[in-house]
């Protein structure tokens, strides 16, 4: 393909976090998009990464996404590269370029990325097939609580699922929420819904950093997490098991420090 | 890390299917150990696997991992590799080996690989985070039909959720369940339990080899789907979709081939 667009996926960390088709990919672009308001590059940076690839990367913003229309124009004449962490499809407006491509008769190319929806429940150890549907935390602010990551948190949990709970990201202003901040808004959800979601002998897990070298995997008892100091750095994702096999259990003990009375 | 187990997910298909990383810790392996009882490798085989690594690797039974203590033993005195098709850590066979090499004290290094569970809605252009459970179907045999994937997808739709439905492989008989099996799987369970799931009017998506030179999607209604030959071949991922966002449904018209009346 010599020309169209190029989508690829950096995966989870560093300059190799990314597959090899990918980079090979990226190495034949005439231009590289890069986008980063989805989620953040761990390990890594926009020079090093166009050192890797041999080729300079220019960011584009939400609203440049958006748009989009200079991109797909530019696809039609040569080979356009577009990339951002994780896989490569998740956030809807690279959906929306992606359609406005093929709209364009543009021709398309994916490599996809490692992405935490699969490497947060391989690197817990909890099984990928037991999550529920995956909820998002958006922070708090200006009394804005919506119920309803809470109540689909509780299904999940009723119906002894497990759920991922990602976390707000403000690229913009460089704010991430914590898993602190999200147990938090849990706890305060809990005080005005009483639903029964969470208390402080409730069971979480913390995934912080997954498939970087400053990974922290972290689960107990909410109110002693809440405590805790040392659940890593943003990007963080919490889990609420639902009902845990033998082995998941034992995997969170041995591999993210949960309590030992769980495989007892 | 000079003495190890090293897991690699070789990612959906060829020798550049795994991360730039994944490659790299393999090269520094002493001996690598592959496993293709969960899944399979598509566009690749383990010669040519072996050569862009310059390693010989040794395929090993389900039998085999289940015992593992071998792999262990050996990981104490070398730098051993563990590679499958997809992830590394979504099989419960593989956790177990990780956790034996924990409690032996066996450093242990993973890099994830891209997995069906992230790729397949992206390649859909669904959103990832309105997938409910993901349910597997088993060969049916005997009459065994077990009534909970059945359940489970029904579940699901009432949410409003998609569904993820993988199908059984029988590797050591290179037999591999269908889309057209799949789907009489779930008619044959309509006129069992008549819960309302799956008619021909009934919207399934169907996403062959994701990721590789011989990926197909197709999407239509299940009466009209059965009848066609054009599903591609096994591997393959059923999805049955909850609500459908406008853009969802722009994409499975775009990308495939759903009814156009979807986004009329």
């Amino acid at each position: 393909m010599a020309k169209g667009l190029v989508f690829v996926g950096l995966g989870l960390s560093g300059i190799g976090g990314m597959t090899v088709d990918g980079l090979e990919a990226l190495r034949a672009c005439d231009r590289i998009y890069a986008e980063f308001y989805t989620s953040k590059l761990i390990d890594t940076d926009l020079s090093e990464l166009a050192e890797a690839i041999g080729k300079e990367l220019t960011p584009v913003t939400r609203e440049q996404v958006e748009e989009g229309r200079f991109i797909v124009l530019e696809a039609k004449k040569s080979r356009v590269g577009f990339v951002a962490a994780g896989d490569t499809m998740a956030a809807t407006t690279h959906l929306d370029l992606r359609i406005q491509a093929a709209e364009e008769g543009v021709p398309i190319e994916i490599h996809h990325g490692i992405s935490v929806f699969s490497a947060v429940p391989s690197a817990l150890g909890l099984q990928p097939y037991k999550f529920g549907r995956t909820v998002t935390l958006p922070f708090l602010e200006d009394g804005y609580h919506p119920r309803s990551p809470y109540d689909n948190i509780l299904e999940n949990k009723l119906r002894g699922l497990h759920s991922m709970v990602l976390l707000d990201i403000r690229e913009d202003e460089s704010r991430y929420m914590t898993a602190k901040q999200a147990l938090e808004w849990l706890f305060e959800g809990e005080v005005k819904w009483q639903g029964g979601l969470i208390n402080d002998d409730t069971l979480v897990c913390v995934a912080s950093n997954v498939g970087s070298r400053s990974e922290r995997l972290t689960a107990g008892y909410a109110g002693e997490m809440l405590k805790r100091r040392d659940l890593g750095d943003p990007l963080s994702t919490l889990v609420l098991p639902g009902t845990l096999h033998f082995m998941e259990a034992y995997s969170l003990v041995t591999f993210a420090g949960a309590p030992e009375e769980l495989i007892d």
